[in-house]
């Protein structure tokens, strides 16, 4: 920070350009993988022991430097911090480690982690593989919707028929949505559930079939959807190209013989004007 | 019911009038999503103790709404009202509510909720994404009857074959259909039944490796089919759009071409009438 | 067959005629569903007490008439008989019938079902569908044959490996084919088999995970190869047709032009013939 | 070796030429497949018990026959030899074979095996395939890394999380890691761990179900890619080859018409200088 106090400018303007220099980015990008690295150490009961201090401090280290970097963002481009959805991506995930940690929940130690997450957002390769992943996400919406009414249903439904006998399973809305995501999934749904189930209420069979069916073809016709849509829009820039080609070609072809077509004109005009000149000298 | 008599035409127009105002299918939409949270809360056992009164109270009413909805649609629309699917289906939800609920079955109570489905039938944008799920059976009818055979045969060895040793999982057709719906979804396949039935019948896998594979194999067929079609309808609007792009195209430049050789053609014309007048001054 | 005994041709033919005839390849059909559903009654104790003997004599009574059908067929047709696969498949799943059935074997009583499966051969709707999935086969062989060598290379590793510890699973090179199967299936592949495997050889992972990568892998290119040659053929059909249209389009448009350009050429003819006779008049 | 030899070239000449001779590649090919069927015979007590020293023998003079041709291969090529990725598989998979097998490690045993697939470097129609599914991974470069960042991000949080109290599968990153996949895999996923995780930690799911949601999110967005970017090809060939077609066409059609445009300017002429001698006679 003091070295853009140096610059000429407002403050705000040599804090941006200070944030936007490729050196200070990369820097920022080798302290998210140095950072990555530790919290990975960090795992380890033997480096614990050894370095276990160590990493802690340079863990605060680097939890001052992210918070410095994201307090100079914010001074720099004031409410435009929040248009990018990238920033605040990066507030979240460096501000879980600003919470207290005196109870010494390994919750929040663990949470403290997803910082590392920042990979995603610094290095402009991931940014696009992800923002391709959210981009497939409005396309998908109304399935989506779809899919949660019907799981919605079948999990109140599930609640107040099967929670008063299998309370583990089914004895909240909570756990029935649990329960019946695991079904979708596929995991343990005959042996570990339904059978057990079917053993108490022999027709269960036509609770969960159903709603396995249902799900597996609604997933698929998201699927399907995603699909015809990114390869429609590599269809079209096909047929764009093509169609480019196609009218060239016409072009130049109709081009010739329309050239050749003028020329004729040229011809007749010329020969009319001669024969004009012709009649003239007849009739002189 | 009694705003709608107060207009001058037949009682049946006026219902018509009367349902398809805004202002009522928003506030049966309205009721349909209170419902379903009404509904919700009924699974919580605190809800129940403190406002369940309240909450059977409130399900009569709407219940009440609903059958008072559907009453009036079908005056309105007579025969017409089961032209659509959807009405049939929402007849269907309502009309489960009004079973006789007295010997406290939970599997009653439950069934109840599905009339919280109502919202794929009455949001315009849950309609159409139902409606593209359902047009694709048909073109899946084939493959799908096919499945069906191979189960049924599948289903008819398994139980003869295995019903006597392994009663629960083949001891009737239903329990062997069942159990090859979960070996289909490859659930616990191997090590919840197919080993235990290799320990009696050593060749069972010749059994049931070949149903998984050919199952597996027609349903990725089916896939594979729904996909093409799904992809073909994109392409074909897609194609048909570039065949307009081309043929504006090609018409726009051989009518260039052409109105130019038109052109030529009078130009022609004349100098032949000049020529004749010339001709006729030279023999005048 | 006396039926057809009775018509002024050879009997070969007559035979042939009779075979073709609709009336008899619905009855044949008929007697196929008949005999699906008396094999499915066959499952149920209840009905095997009551009516076990007319069952056994409907059974035996319908595997006469298909033994019949297949000799007449074998008569009529001799040797290209077997040109068609259906034939062979009928001819299979009909034989299974009669092989002895004294051990009371459970197996063979099982096997015998097998027949119903004529449905799939007899429906002609279903032939398609059978048909285009073994269709699609031919494009598949190289990825199958590269997916075999891969299940026999790890299968002989695995048995050499962890065969004399886990003998269950991997005792000889056929249960580890199996074994590899299953976890080609992802069933139970960790909980059940290689966490247990670890537990004795730590680093058994190195080889499970990548077999799992590997398959998964080449299943998923074995998919997308199936495809991919589907949606081309549709795609070819479809620019194929449009193709056609274009073409049309183009001569279409071209010939207008160039009718008005043989116009012109015969408008210029007649010019020079009469500049010809005006310069013959000049001349005389 | 001792053929090569007698030609009358340099040794490296005369050592390529030998490789590279189909009788020489198809003893190779022979050789592998004949290894490949004794290597499977090794698994079998019964065979080992009878003719396990013949296997032994066979399986050294098989190495060292795979030795030669290497060492061969590699004098002939000298550093070319490292410029086929086929050429150091075969280095590393016949080297294993040459380790020391002392301890009787039945590991070291197992991968000798390995040596098999070769058949998947030696068949040619095997490379392609291999060869095909190599050429899918650098597409799907990025999405690879994208979901080994979130797997990291993932280990690390449930090791420092679940760690202290399910040591056996998250006790370590490498523990963490292998669990992830598992649950990746949705094998035992729920009943095997997170049901378990959730009895100590009820918030647990908000771990694993969001991991689930966006591992099996990037895999079929993986997929996706992959297979637009196969189709893409295919459509491209296609669709040049539908262009050179038009191209073709709209030149043939309208060369036609430009031929009759020149005719007619040919005639053109003829008349003008007809007329200009015309006019010449009549000046004369």
């Amino acid at each position: 920070m003091d070295e853009s106090a140096q610059h000429p400018r407002t403050l705000q303007d040599r804090a941006r350009i200070f944030v936007e220099r490729p050196v200070v980015t990369n820097s920022i990008l080798g302290i998210i993988i140095f950072n990555a690295v530790t919290l990975g150490l960090g795992t380890s009961d033997l480096v614990n022991a050894h370095v276990g201090g160590l990493l802690a401090v340079v863990d605060k280290l680097v939890l001052t430097i992210f918070v410095a970097e994201l307090a100079l963002k914010l001074f720099a481009y004031r409410v435009k911090f929040f248009a990018s959805a990238w920033n605040i991506f990066d507030l979240l995930v460096v501000s879980v480690g600003l919470l207290p940690d005196r109870q010494g929940l390994s919750a929040l130690r663990g949470l403290r982690v997803i910082r590392a997450l920042r990979l995603l957002s610094v290095i402009p390769q991931m940014r696009k593989v992800v923002q391709a992943l959210l981009d497939a996400l409005p396309g998908m919406g109304a399935v989506i919707v779809m899919i949660s009414i019907v799981f919605y249903v079948f999990g109140v439904m599930a609640t107040l028929m099967y929670g008063a006998t299998f309370d583990e399973w089914f004895g909240t809305l909570g756990r029935s949505l649990y329960s019946l995501f695991q079904i979708m999934t596929l995991e343990s749904w005959s042996m570990g559930i339904v059978r057990p189930v079917m053993e108490v209420y022999p027709m269960a069979w036509s609770f969960f079939v159903p709603f396995i069916v249902i799900t597996a073809f609604s997933v698929l016709n998201l699927f399907i959807g995603l699909l015809v849509n990114t390869m429609q829009q590599a269809v079209e820039a096909e047929a764009e190209a093509e169609f480019e080609q196609l009218r060239d070609l016409v072009r130049k072809e109709t081009d010739v013989v329309d050239a050749h077509v003028l020329e004729l004109h040229a011809e007749l005009k010329a020969l009319r004007q001669e024969l004009a000149a012709l009649k003239g000298g007849d009739n002189g």
